[in-house]
């Protein structure tokens, strides 16, 4: 599934598996400074940004399943099944151009909806 | 981007081209009659509910943007940014299993949030 002669995939795949391991500074030396992530609610721009989006998420992450990896030299997609503490299950991809070894940008999906959810159950409403 | 030596991809771009183009017969031809999709909402079994879920979606897709697609042997991984009637811009991704020629099962990914705002909005609510 893993064709590892892409450089962009080894790129994408030292943050992946940083992050899921809980270790994002580890995570972050695989992203540019001026990176731009367009996520599910709205445009990130610059690492300490990017920092502050993928933080909380590492701090709820129980389990990280990798479903799909593949790239060429600058692109690659990262496909991924989470456990979460509040949602059991919520797959997401990422889509990352990588520059000179780092992330440069990125395109994150996953669904917000069961988070959303939780949130509001969490909160008795 | 795309690797169109593999297998699995040819059968995903083929499907993709096809919905995407609103030719959602021809897209069904490259669907497994015992097709299994994972999507936000909950599973999918079966040719006929996958139709009955992407259907609403080709109704009211204005465009559709390749942004990755890649493949091996028996997977691929596809990631579009779509605009629609009530969202300007929903990526998604979808990452499948081939067998013989079909998609014998999907994991597809989108964030449902704007399109369950976009209905709240036009019921007024």
């Amino acid at each position: 599934m893993t064709d590892t002669t892409s450089p962009a995939l080894t790129t994408a795949l030292g943050y992946h598996h940083a992050w899921t391991s809980g270790d994002l500074d580890g995570a972050m030396a695989y992203v540019a400074d001026d990176v731009v992530c367009d996520a599910p609610a709205g445009r990130l721009e610059g690492a300490a940004a990017y920092r502050g989006f993928m933080s909380p998420f590492v701090r709820i992450l129980r389990r990280a399943e990798l479903i799909g990896a593949f790239g060429d030299d600058d692109t690659a997609v990262v496909v991924y099944d989470t456990e979460t503490v509040p949602v059991a299950s919520s797959p997401a991809a990422e889509r990352v151009t990588v520059r000179d070894g780092r992330i440069a940008y990125s395109r994150f999906i996953f669904d917000r909806t069961p988070f959303d959810a939780a949130r509001r159950a969490a909160n008795g409403r």
